[in-house]
């Protein structure tokens, strides 16, 4: 069934939030980063029916408030602008009054209703956005940027910008779903500082977007750990501008299974890209739980596993060390059968019900040696599964994260 | 009344498990690590009441599972061995019976009862414990040893031994409560590889003291983290003899609360060494939260701070971001109102009401370079406070796990 609906999706080679039609984006130098690309924007011909999922810590910062606020009264956005270098978080009822000037600033610039203006920013929290430089920024837009320049100027301390695209037919036309995202440290299940914007020409209902968007995002972005913490700026938006002519795709419409398998496959890879971009990481680890009691218990094992940092070093050092992944479910606190527990690293079995395999150690470094590490679990306890990814914990991270301001 | 009670308190200058009188403490050499002291042991003349918490993770170790059956039996234990460098942790029914021969075979050596004996173990999960090896170290016990020798025979990759004894007057007696402990990696509220070994010469009731080491531990041993893993291993076990005349202790002695309050100083205090000695790091954090409105969301908002890798990369660097652990307050999960926090880096306050104060940051920079640093948190939302410790998270955290095994 999932091979059936996959291959009707197709990967384009070098796909952007800009390959879905009738949008356009790009990224300028405002100041607020010494040379790099700090303010970017992405913008559709018309308001574009618009879903949100952000982070849930209670420390949520401003641009938040004023985005979700604002999609909430039509769920339309017609242009996103994004700031790097500063979060504005923590930054109190200026901070608000920032985000709502460069909502309104850009609204006047483009042109288009205040309410129609997304706002993100990332970057250090507490520091009042130095609004001079924002506003320098609305006033560089213009319409001979790119796509690229959009994913550079939304990026900090990421080494890659992170970007995709799929296509698939719906009612007789081809539809494309672009994305793209940021996000490096900080991230974990919940969503750290993670950026991402997925843009699509089908015409979508605006609640079948919200729910399709809450559901997929809990399988890709809620499924991925850098560090463990959650950030203040999370979000991921989408827009569906329905510049191609389907009948309008929701829980009805034939299509709309096929339509959320692409939506997942772009968060998916998109999430994967920041797992693997993590703060000094070399390796991109997925942890494949399978034989759950439920899907809560898979994922919350999942996670458990990603998140030590027992298992991160020992897949950084390539040793197959598989105590510190079984003592990771030990102590995950969901239900499971010590004594029917499997692990393998990837094809190789190394736990069998609970107990060792005698398996070849050289091969096992070889194994955890490539880029990307996959752990099987099979905890023979139910029918339910869940992936998680992250990456390996190296000096890399210590050192960014020691002197990350200076 | 908290001063007034550890006034009758004295922390001994060099206090050891042998500083309470009747105990003797050992240990040997038995080739299961290179050169190192590997086979350790307490004894006392008598079989003491005794308590135990234990491991949280469903991967209990098979020496757990014996000393627990053998302590619920008659609270009675008169000898205990440790063995380092071997976790016999997912070694299967062969584990417990080689746990099972150890305790057998250690009675038959000091001529006690099998039931009055208590195993341990600390090291590598899922490899057969060599018994060759650890009869040899129950045949090597002898008289001539040290508790110095015991305290380095139960380390792993710890750099220091760890120690206390604390003594206090009930009934006309001079009581000494004495402990040692081992844990350095895997180390996360809930216990992880840390085994932590107290000992009385008071005369205590069984049931008293089990509850007294399970409300210290809470308070004590599960509020410390280095790497937010939870071991197979942990053990906190507590032998009382007995051997002072006092009136046996329980809830209705009238010096009970200054008993668990020294019962609590050497737990804690040997709680701070293990985290202070967490692998690779080089200073001690100790997280006060205050102002909750129940105890335990002081402790989990504690927890989360003590256990973000960002918090511990900003403090290993000496980078005076408090936003990383407002950050880690607002993921807690903890109800909380954002507007009401208060955040310290030591005496330097860095947030107040939820908003920036402007500090010197060459102040707070100087503060965290310090070797034990304390971040205070007031949440302005109730009365209840609680503290957690933790370490840095540095290189040689990653140096010391990438290659735990070679």
């Amino acid at each position: 069934m999932t091979i059936t609906i996959e291959s009707k999706l197709q990967v384009l080679k070098n796909g952007h939030v800009t390959s879905p039609k009738g949008y356009s984006a790009g990224g300028v130098h405002c100041g607020l980063r010494k040379k790099k690309l700090d303010f970017g924007w992405i913008h559709s011909e018309n308001p574009a029916t618009a879903a949100g999922v952000y982070t849930l810590n209670v420390f949520q910062a401003a641009p938040l408030k004023v985005t979700k606020e604002s999609i909430e009264k039509e769920q339309l956005i017609q242009t996103l602008v994004v700031n790097s270098a500063n979060a504005n978080a923590c930054t109190g009822e200026q901070g608000y009054l920032d985000a709502l000037e460069t909502q309104r600033k850009t609204a006047g610039k483009m042109g288009v209703a205040v309410d129609h203006v997304a706002v993100a920013s990332t970057g250090v929290i507490g520091v009042p956005l130095p609004m001079e430089k924002v506003r320098a920024g609305i006033e560089l837009m213009n319409d001979n940027s790119s796509s690229e320049n959009f994913e550079q100027a939304i990026l900090t301390t990421d080494t890659v910008t992170k970007h995709i695209a799929v296509q698939l037919e719906i009612d007789g036309q081809m539809i494309t779903i672009g994305g793209a995202a940021k996000g490096s440290g900080m991230i974990h299940p919940n969503m750290a500082t993670m950026l991402s914007f997925i843009t699509t020409d089908a015409a979508v209902e605006a609640t079948s977007l919200q729910q399709a968007l809450r559901e997929v995002t809990d399988q890709s972005f809620n499924m991925i750990t850098v560090d463990g913490d959650c950030s203040t700026n999370d979000m991921v938006l989408v827009l569906a501008n329905g510049k191609q002519k389907n009948n309008i795709l929701n829980e009805l419409h034939p299509e709309w299974q096929v339509f959320k398998q692409a939506l997942q496959l772009v968060s998916k890879e998109l999430a994967k890209m920041i797992a693997r971009d993590g703060e000094g990481a070399t390796k991109l680890i997925e942890v494949q739980v399978s034989g759950a009691s439920s899907v809560t218990a898979a994922g919350q094992i999942a996670k458990a596993i990603i998140s030590s940092n027992l298992v991160k070093t020992a897949v950084y050092g390539a040793d197959p060390n598989w105590g510190r992944i079984v003592c990771a479910i030990g102590y995950s606190e969901q239900p499971l059968d010590p004594q029917k527990v499997c692990v393998s690293l990837g094809d190789i079995e190394v736990v069998k019900n609970g107990l060792p395999v005698d398996f070849d150690e050289s091969e096992g470094e070889l194994y955890l040696g490539n880029e990307t590490v996959v752990l099987k679990i099979d905890l023979q306890n139910g029918s339910h599964e869940a992936t998680a990814w992250g990456c390996d914990l190296t000096y890399d991270y210590v050192k960014i994260n020691a002197s990350y301001r200076t």
